[in-house]
């Protein structure tokens, strides 16, 4: 990955704004500028990258050896000791009353007043965030293997389903298969709801056993070189009721109907405005009650997000899902959610699997 | 869960200081008050807790129907619609130039500035998190159960270890059990990490293959109602050589011994000294590179912590680990974690498995 250009140009936007450094504290945008890896929820690295070019990594004893071996050359490593924090170490090395660019929405309030006791803090105003809108090739790559460990994972684990399964042991087909496929991580807790759940679109499996034509709403996602994938299929367990069927038809033609229109140049608000429009036609407006999909990449949901709240045009490179969903309390849910690089031409689907419908 | 009487403990503590309301910001805090389920790294709820006793969560039309079902009844719900944020909602709802508690930890600068605009904002200095560090009986008999599914799992995976597996596969075997013994997620992301990788103490599975005595760092948790288990086991592929069953029997020893002392008044500073002295003993001081454990319940990681950093006496209800390890380069690494309750009468260890040598 290109750490040495990333850096440089962050360095850039700091030497023109006339701050000394930027204290990155998202570990995710310290894996980005380094390659240094971390593990969800971690804290305790600071980055320091300097409006000279080069870049200073503070972190513990506990994640140095690896650390060590996992970032690029030419970053300085400042290892604390068990009895200091990295947020100790940092006064030392950065003058005081200096300008300090700071990370407005990865650093606590707390961290904030801590520090702005020392330093004039300058926020980056989601600098990197913006850096990792654009996937270069090597993440795409990344990305699209994430991608084909989550094909091939749910075409193995879908031959296993059988009516009678639990939830859980839908969840556990499923993982397996990511494992074996080489999922370094799983991109985000799997979901399974199936019935009367599946209008929980974030409900995580349980012992419920689906049955009868319910639909079983499965949205999962394998991690691979630090990079996520994030895929939803909803599946029958016996023949789909005809309320079901329509539900998913509307999903299915909305989610296509979005697809076509991935460009260059097109908002996400268009693009969830076209889904809508499909979903509404078919009478179920009232129950899609989320933005059509998000940016992925590191994060599982990250810069661009597909929504009524995004009026910018889409670049070449950002990597999005398209994932339209139908909730009807009572009823069940359906969700489809395909993997999409904008691309020169339009769009790249990363997503192989077909989206007709399966019955278990 | 006695949602009630915590809201309304948190309550009488506002009203005490002066404060009409508690924003509270941090999903597992939301949780403990009110049962609302997250996911990780969600974000978009906010809770209100009022100074008179009762509780407002502001939520998106996504998580509703999920949260309506799950939550304690006399909590009252808001539902914003698609086009409106939380923050948003909350203008119209608490009077500006109120006092409001918020969570100095949990809170974004940039939110706290956002905020800090209309109202007085009090910090709370963790009142939650002190909250639950004493788990009642309710709370422990979940990281029980969850526990126990990790010794199930961990007894079954290990039946299915086979030289030539990959850390990935041996990732595979042991979460797909995990969710076969009820696991409706896991705790955090399995750690796996062989022969010289071992010195990565968050080391992510890999494609590497153990091999001719190497050892294997196993960390693993699986959640149950809401909360965590941690659990670690070093295996051998293959007899260990003797510099790595050396090791095995420091950290063995050394959390004897710091399991010995857990009880009531003993600090966590005291328990990390404890096993600090005996692995020195042995020669491995400086490898022993992190603290002796830390507190588990709706986090994998919340207060106590059972480090050098920690002077405060442990009480009935604490859930902690026990877990040293050494770390030695171009050798491996050696774990050993349990997790335990402290009680009137001293501890009670909620992982069964043995930690003998066990060679694959």
């Amino acid at each position: 990955m290109d750490y040495a250009g990333r850096i440089s140009k962050l360095a850039s936007k700091l030497d023109d704004e006339g701050i000394l450094a930027a204290l990155i504290t998202a570990p995710e945008n310290i894996h980005y500028l380094t390659g240094a890896p971390f593990v969800r929820g971690s804290a305790g690295k600071l980055l320091l990258v300097w409006k000279e070019g080069h870049a200073t990594l503070i972190l513990t004893e506990l994640d140095y050896e690896e650390a060590k071996d996992s970032v690029a050359g030419g970053l300085e490593l400042i290892k604390t000791n068990l009895f200091e924090r990295p947020l100790e170490r940092l006064r030392s090395i950065l003058p005081s009353s200096s300008k300090v660019g700071y990370e407005e929405g990865a650093m606590s309030a707390a961290m904030n007043d801590r520090i702005g006791a020392n330093y004039v803090l300058v926020p980056l105003g989601g600098a990197i965030e913006k850096m990792r809108e654009i996937k270069d090739k090597e993440e795409i790559s990344m990305i699209e293997k994430a991608q084909s460990i989550n094909d091939q994972a749910f075409e193995k684990a879908l031959a296993n389903f059988r009516e009678g399964m639990t939830e859980l042991e839908i969840a556990a087909e499923l993982e397996y298969m990511i494992r074996r496929y080489g999922g370094e991580a799983y991109a985000f807790e799997t979901i399974v709801a199936s019935g009367p759940r599946g209008v929980y679109p974030h409900g995580m499996p349980s012992n419920r056993r689906p049955s009868g034509g319910e639909s079983v709403v499965i949205d999962f996602g394998a991690k691979y070189g630090g990079y996520c994938s994030d895929m939803t299929r909803t599946v029958f367990f016996g023949e789909p009721k005809p309320e079901l069927r329509k539900m998913y038809e509307a999903v299915r033609d909305a989610q296509e109907a979005a697809i076509e229109e991935v460009s260059i140049g097109v908002t996400g608000k268009e693009l969830d405005d076209v889904a809508r429009r499909v979903i509404g036609d078919h009478g179920y407006g009232k129950y899609f009650v989320h933005g059509l999909g998000h940016g992925v990449g590191i994060d599982i949901h990250e810069a661009p997000t597909v929504s009524a709240s995004n009026p910018n045009p889409l670049s070449p490179g950002n990597v999005i899902t398209i994932e339209p969903g139908v909730y009807v309390p009572g009823v069940g849910g359906v969700r489809i959610e395909d993997l999409l690089v904008v691309t020169e031409g339009g769009r790249r689907n990363l997503t192989k699997f077909s989206r007709e419908i399966v019955v278990v």
